[in-house]
């Protein structure tokens, strides 16, 4: 069972503490760098530890393709598989069925068959780091927004890799889930995109909430691993009230926040999130799903958030952009040519103590595999020493004023 | 200067010993990692002090095109400008122009402009682990043997990057390199490829040998880097002896044997690295060019070679091929696909300390970075490891049968 211990809550209505779940434990506000297919891109879980990770984010949808449940559940959970030895939660999947499968009846388009697609490898490529990732990133840029064949038992679909066809329900969501082993585990729920009509919006989330019933049923007897349920409700104050009063009327043993920071304004995700968050109770982790930038995180810390993911820090590493205090060196520009500070000089990270911007710049341009590798690393540095100084503000009852001092300077948004 | 002291000769013509230069050394016979534009492709320079590398090859033909001499002459140098504390060697340039730059006046490819180009990026991309390395190594996979503009004077060459024009003389690759300030830089000479005709390996061999005088020439009055001539002569013995005779009439800090192992049967480059050998001087290092498979260097020892670099170990590591003591692990194969033994169950490195061949073919086959990484650092921990043995073989006086036992072995061949 998951322990959740609020050690400070501050005036700001921001808190911390700590999470424990089978003997690991993390301290929160956390925030959990993403390891879609069991290992954060570009970085080694040896790497992970020195950062001071201490609890990490793998993808079921993902690992159920490929390498398939069977092998993880061999190794003794996703955890052992890719030898992290902190805590785990895996996502459900349905954010990514939804985003990223396509739908069920639909061939897949492969690469380089039509001259559109060729186009949109194109575009693909230039964002992606590798040749394997820019394939991917391109059929998931294809079949992003299409619809699956969702009904009331569960969503057809077809695999983003290979076409294959799968049918998944919560039920089968949470048995892969307990197969894959991770510490924490998310309900299978059925998001909205940004924009959604209320009907919609209404429909998926009465789903949503079924679905949630029928994955607390899957979990039943299981007392190892911790199972989150996940509020939805499209954009709409009602329905993500009602979404919320449903679902914390069931024992879950953590309330995440979802469909967040899917392309709506930003004032929209945070006037929700300030709506929302009260709704939970307070005496269980709150974690709001995919965010963010780290002004998101300051922000969503004042509405009372314990825990976070995002893939922006490697995302944006890999395609060198380094955040930094005094906000985004972008390193393709040729200001960095001959630049020979450090990514971020007030920051103490091995990177920025080793190397200089137009070092890194160079490796950047020459498509060295450890540009990506550097500047991950410093942006995870920098989301993690971001929570620390979070967590410690917090601790001295100064989180207001932080938050205020950090959202002023906008550093994330240059 | 360079200082080289030989400790050991061991009755097989092993020797092992220490090179210092700048106040930098490394014990001999030494590997030195590739790292071509200033990176050993895929590792940090952290992870190759923990590896125990103590020299670095870097190309000076490379770095002259990206990112130019200007910022690492600025930088303190490429040792400096890639933070390696250990000792470093610039290749001059001759090798790579010859090999991998286009003739003066012939139009670039760029990919895609062609079919015939698309289909060649098509192979290289197969081959390569990133975009922008395939898009390279399909352009260096064109120019390959394309003869540039070459006469007494120097030569001239497109860059195989954006095909700029270029000239460069015996005495301006020695002032580029005086640039770069590596602690070891190579005279620049003109490589004859397998097959040459005698009178082409004549003539380049006589060009070498008047172009090594003039790096002389344009090195004298500079004592702190040290100057290695290179020996040439195509395939022909008496070629290789006369050029070997008149380089050692001149006072290089060392004495390199280039042109092997560029394609002809390995049993001649072992007869023609067995006759040449013997001509260089004993008391300064012998370094052999651009070899090779762990049985290759450990067949070279026995000929009292020195000093080696190769890029095999992270080439095929990148490519997700792994040597190990039992013969090579590649993990495309379907065999590894729940193989939960790491890559080599008797190496001792922090990869197979940690990830079994199952996670590391997971995330070979999902095209993560840090598959490369894994592989390339497990690849080099075993050349680096194997130089230790060679070296402690030597101390030991058994190194005849060391070599005898590891070549029996044949573990590199599978």
């Amino acid at each position: 069972m998951l322990q959740f211990i609020v050690e400070t809550t501050d005036s700001s209505g921001a808190r911390v503490g700590r999470v424990t779940v089978r003997g690991r434990s993390f301290e929160t506000p956390a925030f959990m760098p993403v390891a879609t297919l069991a290992a954060v891109k570009a970085l080694t879980q040896e790497e992970l530890s020195q950062l001071g990770a201490q609890v990490l984010l793998a993808n079921a949808y993902h690992l159920y393709l490929r390498p398939g449940v069977g092998l993880i559940r061999e190794a003794g959970g996703v955890g052992a598989f890719m030898r992290w030895p902190g805590a785990t939660l895996t996502d459900s999947g349905g954010y990514q069925i939804f985003s990223l499968a396509r739908r069920a009846g639909e061939t897949p388009a492969l690469p380089g068959k039509t001259r559109q697609s060729r186009a949109a490898a194109s575009r693909a490529r230039r964002e992606a780091f590798s040749e394997r990732e820019a394939v991917e990133a391109q059929r998931e840029a294809e079949s992003t927004g299409s619809l699956m064949e969702v009904n009331d038992e569960g969503v057809s679909f077809r695999s983003h890799i290979d076409g294959s066809e799968h049918f998944l329900t919560p039920e089968s969501a949470i048995e892969i889930q307990h197969a894959l082993g991770a510490d924490i585990i998310m309900a299978f729920d059925q998001p909205v995109g940004y924009p959604a009509d209320r009907a919609r919006a209404e429909e998926a989330t009465t789903r949503s909430d079924a679905w949630a019933e029928r994955c607390l049923g899957a979990h039943e007897g299981r007392s190892d691993q911790a199972l989150f349920g996940i509020v939805q409700g499209g954009f709409e104050g009602d329905l993500r009230a009602e979404s919320a009063r449903r679902l914390t009327a069931r024992p879950f043993d953590g309330y995440a926040i979802g469909g967040l920071s899917v392309g709506e304004p930003k004032e929209e995700t945070f006037r929700l999130l300030a709506d929302t968050a009260p709704l939970l109770p307070p005496d269980r982790p709150r974690y709001l799903m995919g965010v963010g930038k780290p002004s998101d995180i300051v922000r969503a810390v004042l509405s009372g958030i314990d825990m976070f993911d995002c893939v922006l820090p490697t995302r944006v590493g890999r395609n060198g952009t380094a955040y930094t205090r005094q906000g985004k060196v972008i390193l393709k520009n040729a200001r960095y040519e001959r630049d020979l500070r450090p990514l971020d000089p007030e920051c103490d990270c091995c990177v920025c103590a080793s190397y200089t911007r137009a070092y890194l710049r160079h490796l950047y341009k020459a498509g060295e595999i450890s540009a990506a590798r550097h500047v991950s690393y410093h942006n995870l540095h920098l989301y993690l020493r971001l929570m620390e100084r979070i967590r410690e503000a917090i601790r001295e009852h100064r989180y207001g004023a932080f938050a205020e001092e950090f959202l002023d300077e906008g550093s994330d948004n240059g």
